[in-house]
């Protein structure tokens, strides 16, 4: 409902899912898994919260008008074992989430997904939202690697 | 664990949920209910993004590592609902939500709480982050109302 998604659209997500790496999503990058859902570092950075993760359901789905009751679930259950990690693992100061759903609501992939971010005193996170770029798969290692240690491999 | 919550805290949530009304919570922004969680219209709000609301578990409790699998569910599930009844009724063009976490996060009120945004075209939430303001009871009717008709009232 209310979708967005080209026809013939190849989902980033879902090719990470099915194994293929590329400079954005790498199997590195995934720290904690189940059955129905994943958690990988996300491959966009903002200038003061390195380290930021996304959370998705293995099923293809676009968005929260559509996603299923059991989905949406799984995927806020992994959501809050990642943000424990995340608190522990990296020594910030607090967690954030964020979930946008439509060009207008802030949408760019079209695989429903909930952001995790990594917070200090005074980053500036909504302020500095231009302030971002694209990290290589070798700076995200460390970050999956310190989650994944606190979590046990996935 | 984690928390900040001052000794002798007086909740906000709580009260609202006793059945206090002020100036910030009255009954009449409550536009969704079940026996774990409630909706209610947020007496904050951002420049191009009027009638935000806030989703809340019944049990107070003050974050994300504290919440039981039980409530953060139940809370996900309402916001859901929430979700596209705003999508509809409103007749905005997207749906963001925000859930924040300690001081360096964005927490505020020390009872866990899910953010739902109406989005615009081009409305800069992130980038108006500081441009608020706190709205009356009356202003806040409107948005519950179009909710509650859309939803059956609670």
């Amino acid at each position: 409902m209310y979708n967005h998604e080209p026809t013939d659209y190849e989902c980033a997500y879902c090719s990470l899912l099915a194994g293929t790496e590329t400079q954005f999503n790498a199997k590195s990058d995934i720290f904690l898994e189940t059955d129905k859902a994943i958690a990988f570092i996300s491959p966009k950075w903002w200038v003061n919260n390195p380290g930021n993760a996304i959370i998705i359901p293995r099923e293809h789905v676009e968005n929260i008008y559509d996603i299923s009751d059991d989905l949406l679930v799984e995927v806020n259950l992994v959501a809050k074992k990642a943000a424990l990690a995340m608190r522990r693992s990296y020594g910030c100061d607090g967690i954030s989430f964020r979930q946008h759903n439509e060009p207008a609501g802030g949408q760019h992939i079209w695989h429903f997904h909930l952001h995790l971010y990594p917070r200090w005193e005074n980053d500036g996170l909504y302020e500095n939202d231009a302030k971002w770029r694209y990290v290589s798969v070798a700076e995200r290692l460390p970050y999956a690697k310190k989650l994944k240690d606190i979590l046990g491999s996935p």
